[in-house]
């Protein structure tokens, strides 16, 4: 609707509004989310699922170091999708804030809490001059007061709860799988599984275990806890062959 | 009037003058509002109705997360519309702010004081360079003295006074069915079908509970509480069918 | 005189004088004030009369919030013509000025000084790059030491003192009207009317008392006080009538 | 010399030098200066004449708001041509260098180290970026150990002793004027006399007493006095009627 | 995909994100490190083998100030490629976090530790406006518990950890060698027979030792060790004539 | 060499360098000191004697107030050329730090230790952004241990030491005239006179008394001492007349 | 490769990278530094030498102070080339860089930690905003616990160490002949022989004694010896007569 020229003279410099009310910068800051691979989050009874995508790209690489899950707290993880060393200072404003109300407090932050908090100092970078936007979008799980919560940081500071949600490369594609596949009753387990089975979505081919970060944060211990990467290989086993496996059981 | 090539060279950097005296960066936030969803505001003699339109973009996306009407305090409610984080902003402004008054002088703070810190906090930002103004507009509704007010602000830091109001989306026409609806003597309840009718006017149809945030401020308790999406959609029931509602009474 | 072309490479960013010595954000700032509704002074010897145009755009909107007159300080008065939100940080700024005398010398403060801590406040807005200017004038009418005083600010920071003077929207118009019409001898009670009348001189027809916030400042009081609607609503029927109420008195 | 397109160049933005060594901000700031009524300064043995053209632009306005001539300190005045509000600042900085040489050493401060502060004050804003240049032009007269003394700033923040001096509009006019007509022994009296004719001698006709803002620094009580408006109006009758005037002596 | 003149747009002043969600300044600041000669890391399980290509420009250079490896703790090494200058800031960075660490907490830096200190510090210019990105990559390579650790530093900030890497010229050439030609068993003595082989590999032809810098941290002694001269000319001769070596041995 | 558009791209803004090395805002600093009158110094064994051409441009200026010498502390005297009111804020820091000098260590500053205060002072405006070069030269002449020493500063911030030198409006003209009349064992008289047909030299008639500013600061009093007018016009008599001088001795 | 209206896009405003990862306004300080005459900078076994070309552009102007050879330290002498006043800034940092350490720690700052105090101070320059890099280079030369070192800083803020090298105009002919010419066992005289012809070289034809700054730091006296004028003269009368010289000897 907008021509090029046109848009062109709002998107430079300062984060400030184009005549229909756009901000710029933020949209550009969300097609860097774009260009991160996928992550996924799922939110069980029993606990939270956040999986990665990660593309390594050299067989010499060690794909740990391609970090898309971190550990926010003992009972709160975050994956990210976009510019890597963005997403890293988000996660240490998340850890400083955390181990903040640890020592103020002597209690564990609230997973919305600790959110806001993220997407508090986001929104600063999209208002105040001489900065730039964060590129980076987060999925923030954990547990409180026994409950399971999930929620997304888009790169405008805006902040939503989910049942289930896909960021990064091939968003659309993958929550329209959530969409379509997501039970609310399901444990733990089949959330894990449902999480590779949507980053494999979007190519139409199982994804491989050893491009995979996945990590849970369980209501029986509220600890984040990564799952092995032995473990991730037997269940997209299973995921490739799941005739078999029914049989088996 | 003016050409679109002398537009533009106004609204650019920090937000100044045009020859015709306007200042474009505000005016572009106030597109920003309008690209939000509806709120509305109706004030009745037992009290004050926020209501807000959330537009859910995915089934697995929580209602809940989608906020539109917030507590700014035990006697004050917010309803927004427009940039999304911009109001969180605002709205914990107006959070702080009451607690301070609380704090330092033992008293709960009157409406339309809040209202003024907010827009001062507004203007600020519309004059000063360095910073884009805030592209969102708030209905702050509450009780003062045991009387409703019900207040809306503006991206220019203005502030009004009315007995019923819209923001957002189809701001106009919803407006205009307010002011043939409304009736300054109606109770909380008529209030509370006005707000949800209002909702529904600009699309000719009525709107669903679901996607709808309610909140009311009444004279008796002064106190921001939530109307639950039960009761929502029994109301809206009512209103779609009022003949066999009336029957039934 | 000036090309269109060579005048925009002056008016951008921070305020800087053009080749032919103008200051262009300080006129735009002008535009910004004959962009508001007009507000006008007369000054008796009785008294000074603040009467300003309120142009309420919805017939639910409280009249009373669109404020075009203040109460600086028991004894002076403040009307305001442009961007309403800049003129209440200057009426804002003349409060805490005229407390802060009381507070640290015990005494009232003069029109005068504090119209020109008000007008400081303005020019620093033109000279100093960050910002733009002030998109508001005001009149600024009290009482010093027993004698009414009435004085204008414009945006530039200048201050003039009249008997009678016009700001905003068709302020030529209305200053010629009071040129004609201001007898300085006349008492509060005419003034108020020829403020009405003034008002109305644009259009070529009567204000209605709906749309008119006025207030007095009279040497007996020192007081500033609003008019109430009834008794403008019988000013206004007066002057419409004025025969009739000749023949009655 | 220089083209126009080349000299658009240099004028913008903070205030650097053209490539041929000029400071274009400065100089537009002067012709701020010219678009100022005119004021002059007469030197006499006995004492200095300030005077200035004040247009009234309303019948309504008070004459005595159009402040062009300003007591800086008992022993100083101050003329002003340019921007009111500019002006005012600068001597509101006089008036406190004035004071604080009166507190801190107990004596009075000279003529030329308080036109000194002025000129140092105007030419930071003519080097440091962040602000734009001063657009006024000032006479300082005073008395300064039992001498007279006549200062001119410009815009530039350079100062200049005088005999006689004119600043704003007809500029080069009245200093021819005054170059012709100026004699170093004729009295006070006298020096008024030419200060008025000084001001008429551009319109080629005499100038009212009611548009002349005139004052006088004497070397006997080394005081500010402002020449009142009867006085004023007598000397300017017997300007326009030489002859009469000189047979009633 | 995207046309220049539309990319110019973007690259300038601070660093912004483009309509597709790059950021161009950073892109850049790669092609300074791509500018720079070559580095590479090799991990053993015995250490880790740092070696740089030094051009030295002229016969009287000292070839040792052509620092491209650089001592930050007594554990760790860091080799460079790009803006020298540059390097040496981070390598200073690195040197003062390390020595910070032995003074606060009496230990030494963790090898991951410091690369995030490193890479923290490069993200904060690529975000802040007022600076440059730093032109330069990093190898940081030392012993963490007892184990071989080798790491990446890109200027967006990000790190990453290898078995072998190549950063600046030739990088994906060299990249693609040691991909081919990496042993993870090979010990310490075969590491750096392979970094002076990969730094050879783009060219084709050997490198000469005068031209290398060459440095190892080993797991026994967890020491920066510099390679003498004499050593890497007896390795590189070595790796000239293999067969006849190999006959030697 | 270099095209007129391309060289207006480097002379904007902050001093930058241009692509062949050259700081133009510092070269057009230059200009402005051409555009200024002419001042010459002259070093004899003697003492040292600082003229300046002083234009004045109305009768009724002061010549005493064009101010070109100026005493900097009592052995030490600046003559300046170019930007009035620049020379001011330099002659002003000259002196505050000879006052330093003498308060914190009880001992007259150096000539050239004060030379070099000044050009710190004028190179840091040519280097850190936000404000523009110094537009004037001065020669700073004066005894240091008993020895006459004279120094230009330029506004590069470089400074010279001199036998004689001249700055300003003709200044190659006078310079070569310097160089061939110079005799550097001529008495303090003899440089007086040459100083004085050197201001005169470019036009080709000797200078005017009452247009010179002369001062000298000789070895036996180290004294700064200004020259009368009237033995200025005795001397520029002599200069006239050179054989009817000659057979008076 | 790269056209030049694609390159001015990147030279100007802050030092930002091109697309091809330079930083023009470095590249931009060397054609500063290129316009400076030529210094060189000799190491020998028993100590260092370093030499100027001093261009005098009058006869009037006293050699002695176009500085192009200063002293840092007792131990230390430093040379430049470029911009004049840029150099007095990094020599005067060098110099209260080596007395605080001896204030601090009791002993002579080593020649290496010098410079690179130095370089880091011109790193910071290249890479905050604000300020333009520095436009000189320098050869810093002393003694090192006995040894004699040559250091070079560019403007890009990196060091080199030689054995021999020129900066200035001509670099590249005169390091040519440096690389031929340079005999590293060769005793201080021979240095300073070479130092000398070298400055010729690219004239072809011999310096004059009186154009040349020379000093020496040996290993001996480990003190900054400037070499005097005479000896300078007879030094050069045996360079262009070296036969003669030989014979005598």
């Amino acid at each position: 609707m907008q021509g090029q020229s046109q848009q062109q003279a709002y998107d430079r410099g300062i984060t400030i509004f184009s005549p229909d009310g756009r901000l710029y910068q933020v949209e550009y800051a969300r097609e860097a989310v774009k260009r991160g691979t996928a992550s996924v989050g799922i939110r069980t009874p029993d606990g939270v699922v956040l999986a990665a995508d990660r593309q390594v790209s050299s067989s010499l690489m060690e794909p740990s170091s391609v970090e898309k899950i971190h550990k926010a707290d003992d009972h709160v993880g975050i994956a990210s999708a976009g510019h890597v060393a963005d997403a890293r200072q988000l996660v240490d404003l998340a850890r400083r804030r955390a181990q903040g109300e640890q020592l103020r407090y002597g209690q564990t932050i609230g997973v919305e809490t600790l959110t806001r908090a993220v997407t508090d100092h986001i929104q600063e970078y999209t208002q105040t001059g001489g900065a730039r936007p964060f590129g980076v979008a987060l999925l923030v799980g954990g547990i409180d007061d026994g409950e399971p919560r999930l929620f997304e940081t888009d790169p405008s500071g805006t902040d939503y709860e989910w049942q289930a949600a896909a960021i990064g490369s091939n968003r659309n594609e993958i929550q329209d799988f959530l969409e379509e596949q997501y039970q609310p009753d399901a444990d733990l387990e089949a959330g894990i599984e449902l999480a590779l089975r949507a980053l494999g979505s979007a190519d139409d081919e199982p994804v491989s275990a050893e491009n995979v970060d996945l990590a849970t944060i369980d209501t029986e211990d509220e600890t984040f806890q990564t799952v092995s990467q032995e473990r991730l290989e037997s269940i997209v086993a299973e995921i490739d062959q799941p005739d078999a496996e029914e049989s088996d059981e």
